[in-house]
């Protein structure tokens, strides 16, 4: 079969896009998520228009070969993972930004664009494109879109879906559908275009994007504040937020992380601390929000409050936090990364619970949250050569999701569910849920070749 | 027929839960658009629980009786229009607030409640549900998720879509589904919440909700900008959005509509003016926001350009715009409301090119416009005795969606599709698009029970 399929793939699309040398094709095997199974693909393919995409999809439905759709590969659930007998669907080359529209706010992308020479485009136009994972300097558009990534500024600004105003796609069968708009309002049939984002691939490929923009706020100015609990820290949160205040950002790290950070960039955060939040304003007046909620944090309990003097103390601040997980990497070698996300009055819950999950199974878990929204990476460090150590970290990842479902949480705030929370989706969902999810995908890729085995 | 449906519905709902006098079952036979063709329903069935609903549900699928889901019957589109084979679905006295709840800053609402009411209760919490159909103090938050309302606020504050969080749904078969979830983030699985808001009841009946709320923000201050023709308004507009401020509420009015209200209601309004912008903003410093926008506005060609001194002044500007429709239904009667959104930058060839089909067709087309959002809804005044004008009423009506498409808009903002626009959804999705929307209900409805021969 792989001859015949190289050969057809090879008739609709230029040289060097149809790649079948194993040392390349086998780095396109996996995305970023641990405990994933992956196997390199039987082709990677590498196009650069939706007529090169069709053609893909056209080869695929013929001889019935799966299709895994791909962009940067650093999602963090196995979304991206190949199996041996599957096409790779790369859409990296498709990376041109074709339109930024100031008076109608919009941009207009193709799906390999990288989230953050977006943003930098917008932004030379006074405009603002919100969605930003901290994957952002290398994930891109296409795949925000795959997984409806979220990020920091999502407390304010809301996640990726909020930003997704219409899409072309192709179709499993190869043809090329448009769906919503690129008027700032629409509701001409079922919204198809959210039904797009957040699936993983699963229903189509999305080789263009309409997105919407907003004006560039000006820059945030940054508060830390120290608690001596995860509890009391999580009370603040709820404080500030039922408070009417509108941060920008509200992060918190708990001791962990706090020390991984310190042990890794030597940033002088406060080891002593059980949770240091921060929280940013990008209002008229930031200093007089982060007086404000210093003040809240202060009846809260907090130990140190102490916002930044000026932009450079704000990014400093910043930059410790985008650097949390990465740290966390560094204490055992190896992460699992979870990403529940809880009624924010469940938040102080949540963490005390991982606290007590990690001391059952002696392992170390920082936990790193976009405390704003309740959305928490508990984070497992653990030594992936240690097989024992292994079993207790994916018990205890289990246990936490478990512990989300239970507090009225969700199992994934912005990573997706891809293969390595399978099980889990369907518990989340129940059996009438899961069957209308699976009665969508039916209608859409009734041949089961859009990234089969992911989500269900 | 009649008798067996009456009997099995009765058997499980209380007295009073299912009306056949034919006297009652008429009020209920449509909502309050124009031009679509409606007859009593078989029975009226008035449910105050889910459990209920499934009654009704599992009865239909058992007897193949096609349902009619209705809310307050206050739709432009046609959409709760019922036929007299079907059952009408009224939601209006599931009608209970479940909760609000400040520190996750959502609501849980049944179907039924009021818009208005729910505006009320999150408000007395320091809450803001945003979504303000004008028809605000009669809709019923069902009736606004099955038409994805839009309102006044959207410009800043976003559609109905944005707030909808988590549904509990009852399939056409009966059975309960929940989707989405109560977090301010979430990701599992396919957005199905999201699928069922603008879908009109035609994938199944939305029991429950989980809405998102923001905090109340400051009162809004209001200015007036009077311009002597449509398409310098229009500019007026792009200049204020590209300028990158965020307006709470851009709303234009154009001629005819101003002497409409002015004759309604005794306004004041200026009479000689061709379009009259009124721009609000609920900012921590509103009135510098109006001198900025003011200037914008007069270097733009304004004639005028009035600030309002205080609340009162901008309560009765916003009065003026809200009374809009129903002083244009005094014209001549009859009006048939448009609600074409275009990119905002072609916000003043729409409005140019409606009045020249108002001159081809010799009638008085008034239109009101979210501006802000390209939004219009050119409103034809008719004698709907006269057939003649009628039939040109219809004409125009349709001439304007066609220009809307033209312009890169959609032909339904934010009224939705029902049966008026049927034709025209075809043709803005075109073929691919309308047959995976028909997949859709397919898996959802496969009976084509829920809503039947609306949208498609």
């Amino acid at each position: 079969m792989s001859s015949t399929l190289v050969d057809r793939l090879r008739a609709g699309l230029p040289d060097g896009a149809v790649v079948t040398d194993p040392a390349i094709t086998a780095s396109y095997a996996n995305d970023m998520a641990s405990f994933c199974p992956a196997e390199p693909p039987a082709v990677v393919v590498l196009p650069r228009t939706a007529e090169e995409v069709q053609h893909v999809m056209r080869t695929a439905t013929e001889l019935r070969v799966p299709v895994v759709p791909q962009g940067a590969r650093s999602g963090l659930s196995g979304a991206a993972n190949t199996s041996a007998d599957c096409i790779a669907l790369s859409l990296v080359k498709m990376d041109r930004i074709l339109e930024v529209n100031p008076v109608d706010r919009i941009a207009v992308v193709e799906p390999g664009v990288i989230n953050a020479d977006l943003s930098k485009a917008v932004l030379a136009e006074g405009l603002f494109y919100p969605p930003d994972p901290s994957s952002w300097e290398m994930c891109t558009i296409g795949g925000n879109i795959g997984t409806a990534s979220g990020g920091l500024c999502c407390v304010k600004y809301g996640v990726t879906a909020e930003y997704v105003l219409g899409l072309e796609v192709v179709l499993a069968d190869g043809r090329l559908m448009s769906t919503g708009r690129r008027t700032a309002k629409g509701v001409a049939g079922y919204d198809l275009t959210r039904l797009f984002v957040g699936s993983e691939g699963s229903l189509g490929i999305v080789v263009k994007a309409v997105l919407a923009l907003r004006p560039a706020p000006p820059p945030q100015l940054v508060l830390a504040a120290e608690f001596d609990s995860v509890r009391a820290a999580g009370a603040a949160v709820c404080e500030i937020m039922s408070g009417g205040h509108v941060p920008s950002m509200l992060e918190l790290m708990d001791r962990t992380t706090v020390r991984a950070v310190n042990s890794f960039a030597q940033m002088g955060l406060p080891e002593s601390t059980e949770a240091l939040l921060i929280a940013a304003f990008d209002t008229a007046d930031p200093a007089a929000d982060l007086a404000a909620v210093g003040a809240l944090c202060e009846a809260g309990g907090a130990s140190q409050v102490v916002p930044a003097e000026d932009q450079a103390e704000s990014e400093l601040l910043l930059q410790a936090r985008r650097l949390s997980l990465t740290a966390l990497e560094q204490v055992k070698g190896t992460t699992m990364i979870d990403d529940v996300c809880v009624p924010r009055s469940r938040l102080g819950d949540l963490m005390e619970g991982v606290e007590a999950i990690a001391g059952k199974h002696a392992l170390t878990i920082g936990v790193v949250a976009h405390a704003g929204d309740g959305n928490t990476h508990p984070t497992v460090c653990f030594d992936a050569a240690d097989p024992e150590e292994s079993r207790r970290a994916r018990e205890s990842f289990d246990e936490i999701m478990a512990l989300g479902l239970e507090l009225g949480g969700t199992i994934t705030g912005e990573h997706g569910v891809g293969v390595l929370k399978k099980e889990w989706l369907a518990r989340e969902l129940g059996p009438v849920g899961l069957e209308m999810q699976r009665a969508v995908k039916q209608a859409f890729d009734p041949l089961n070749l859009l990234n089969p085995g992911k989500l269900f």
